[in-house]
C-alpha cells in the first residue's frame, strides 16, 4: 500500500466514528429512527466520496508543523482530532456542493446523481445541506471545547463559509447558465470569484486549522501563509479553466463544458480582454450556447488568440512569484515554509 | 405612539445600521457593487417584514433582567448591542423561513411572494438563505468578540439552529404534501416536531441570549428557563394548529390550509389517537388533499370527536402547570420568573 493510499485509508477509518458520534446526538434529542436513518444517508451520500484532499493536508500540514516524519507518528487521539478538523472541512464542502448543485441543476457529482435528484429527496436536500454545516460545530465542540483555540475555529469557519458564500453569489449573478452578458465577465470579477469560492476553503483554510492545533497562532505567520495559499489557491483554478478548455479529455477525466455553459473562466475573460470588436462579435454570438458548432467555433478562436501561450506565461511567473515568497517564510515562530511548498508541489504542472 | 409601537420603531431603527456594517464587510473585501445591492436586498426583503416578537423579547426580557422599567432606560450602546441579539435571531428566521418555503413551494410570506419567486431569483435563493445565516455570525464577532460569553452566543446559536434543522427534517420526511400517510403521524412525533421546530429557537433563544448578555449564566437557571419556555412553546404550536382549525378567519387574518396541506398538526393527531376504524378510514381517504368537499368533511369530524373541548382541556391543564412552574422559579442568582410571565400573557388565549 502506498503512503498515499494508506493515509486516505487512515483519514477515511475516522469518518465511521463520526458518523455513529453524529447519531448519537440525534438520539440524544429522542428524534424517530427514520429521521436518524435519513441523516445517516445525507453523511454517508454526500460527505466521503470526493478526493478528500482538502481534509487529507490538514493532517499533512500538521505533520509537518509539528515536525513529525509521518501520520503514523501521531497517537491515536492526536490523529483523530486533527481528521476530525479535515472532516470538517469535507463537511463544509459537502454542505456547498449539494446547495451548488441544485443551484446549477447539475445531474451527477462524482460519479453518482446529484443528492436532491436521489428518488425521494428533491428539495429536502437543502435542509440536508444545513444539517451538513451543522454537524461541523457538533465536531468542534465535542473534540475542542476545552482548547484555547476553539473560538478561533468557530470564527474561521463562519468567515470562510461567509466568502464562499460571497463568491458564490458573484458567480450566479455574473454567469447565469441561462442568459449570456459578456460585459458582466471581467479579469477582476474572476479573480474574486476564485479567491472567494475556492482558495479561501480549499487553500487557506486546511493550512490554519492545522496552525492552530499545532499552536502556531500568530497573526503575522496567518498572514504568511494566508499570502501565498491566496494566490495559490486562483492559480489552481485558473489551470483548472485552463484544463477544462485545453486538456485531454484522457487527462482530466471529464469533457470540458465551461463554453457551452457560459462559465465565467479565465479563459474567456482573458480572451475578451484582448479581443478585437470582430472576436468579440463572435464571442457574443457562440458563448454560453448549448450547441457544440458554435463551442468549436469558440475553441478555434481562443486557439487563434495564443491563450494557451498566455496561460503557460502566467504559471511560470506566478510559480515564480510563489517560490520567492516562500524562500523568504519567517519561520522563527515555528512556521515552516515546507508546509506552502507541498501545497505548490500537489498543483504545480498537474494535468488533471 | 404606545408602548408597543415605540418598542417597535427603536428596534427597527437598528436595522438599517446593521445593514450599512454588513454591506460594509462586502466592500472590503472588494466584491462587485451588484453583489453588495444583491446582498443588501436579500437583507431587507427578507428579515425586517415580520412582526419581530422573537427580536423584540430579546429587549424586553434583558430589561426584566437587568430591573430597568423600560428600554429607554438603557444607554444607546447597551441598547444596541441587545437589539443585535434580536436581529440575529430575525436573521435566523429568515434563514430557515426562505429554505422553507423552497421546500413547502410556498407562494406568499408577510404579504409579498416569498424570494425566490422574486423575478431572477430563483434557486440563488438557497445561497441567499446562507448568507442570512452569516451575517448573524459577523454580528456576533463584530460587537461581542471581547464579552467573556461570546463561545456561549456562538455554541448557543450552532445548537438551537440544529434542533431546528431536525425538527424541520422529521417534519418534511413526516408529512410531504404530495403523500398523504397517516400511519406515519403520532402525537410523540408531534411533539417533537413543534419543540424542536419552533420552540427552540422562538422561545427558549431569545431568553437565552438575553440572559448571557446579563450575566445570569448559571447552567441552573438556563435550564429554569427552558423548562418553562419549551412547553410553553409547544403549546403556543398546538395553539397555531388548533387555530388554523377552529380559528375564524377574520381573527386569525387567513384561511387555514393544515388539512388539505397534510400537516401533521396537533388537530390530526389527537383524532388519530382517538378515531373509531371507521373515522380512521374517512381521514385516510379524506385528509391531504386539495378538495374543499374533502376538508369539509374532515373538519365535520373534528368537530364531531369533539377536539375543541380535548383543546381548551389541554390549555387550562398547561396553563396551570406553567404557573405553577414559574411561581417556584429560584430566583436567587438573579433569573426572573416575570420573563416567563410575560412570555405566557402573550400566548394564553390569543385569538390570533
Amino acid at each position: 500500500m502506498s503512503d498515499k493510499v494508506a493515509a486516505r485509508s487512515k483519514f477515511l477509518s475516522v469518518f465511521s466514528d463520526l458518523v455513529q458520534e453524529l447519531q448519537d446526538v440525534l438520539k440524544g434529542y429522542g428524534i424517530a429512527a427514520d429521521a436518524i436513518a435519513w441523516f445517516t444517508r445525507n453523511l454517508e451520500y454526500n460527505t466521503p466520496g470526493g478526493k478528500l484532499n482538502r481534509g487529507i493536508s490538514v493532517v499533512d500540514t500538521y505533520v509537518i508543523l509539528k515536525g513529525y516524519k509521518s501520520f503514523n507518528e501521531l497517537s491515536v487521539e492526536e490523529y483523530k482530532k486533527v481528521a476530525i478538523l479535515g472532516w470538517c472541512i469535507e463537511l463544509l464542502q459537502a454542505y456547498f456542493l449539494v446547495a451548488d448543485d441544485m443551484m446549477d441543476a447539475s445531474i451527477t457529482r462524482r460519479g453518482q446523481p446529484c443528492w436532491y435528484r436521489v428518488e425521494g429527496v428533491k428539495d429536502i436536500a437543502i435542509n440536508d445541506a444545513f444539517m451538513l454545516e451543522g454537524a461541523i460545530y457538533i465536531l468542534l465542540k465535542k473534540y475542542f471545547r476545552n482548547d484555547a483555540y476553539y473560538v478561533d475555529l468557530m470564527d474561521l469557519f463562519h468567515e470562510v463559509t461567509f466568502q464562499t458564500e460571497c463568491g458564490q453569489l458573484l458567480d450566479l449573478i455574473t454567469a447565469p447558465e441561462d442568459h449570456v452578458d459578456l460585459d458582466k465577465f471581467s479579469l477582476e470579477k474572476h479573480s474574486f470569484i476564485v479567491i472567494f469560492k475556492t482558495a479561501y476553503y480549499s487553500f487557506y483554510l486546511p493550512v490554519a486549522l492545522a496552525m492552530f492545533m499545532a499552536g502556531i497562532t500568530d497573526a503575522k505567520d496567518l498572514k504568511q501563509a494566508e499570502d501565498v495559499l491566496i494566490p495559490l489557491g486562483e492559480y489552481f483554478q485558473i489551470q483548472d479553466d485552463y484544463l477544462d478548455c485545453f486538456g485531454k479529455p484522457e487527462d482530466i477525466g471529464k469533457i470540458g463544458t465551461d463554453i457551452q455553459d457560459n462559465k465565467c473562466s479565465w479563459v474567456v475573460n482573458t480572451a475578451l480582454k484582448l479581443a478585437t470588436p470582430e472576436q468579440r462579435a463572435s464571442l457574443d454570438e457562440n458563448y454560453g450556447r448549448k450547441d457544440s458548432a458554435k463551442e468549436a467555433t469558440v475553441k478555434a478562436m481562443f486557439n487563434e488568440m495564443g491563450i494557451d501561450k498566455i496561460y503557460h506565461d502566467y504559471e511560470e511567473q506566478v510559480v515564480g512569484q510563489l517560490k520567492e515568497k516562500i524562500a523568504k517564510i519567517d519561520e522563527t515562530r515555528g512556521f515552516k515554509g515546507e508546509v506552502l511548498t507541498a501545497f505548490l508541489n500537489k498543483v504545480y504542472k498537474r494535468t488533471k
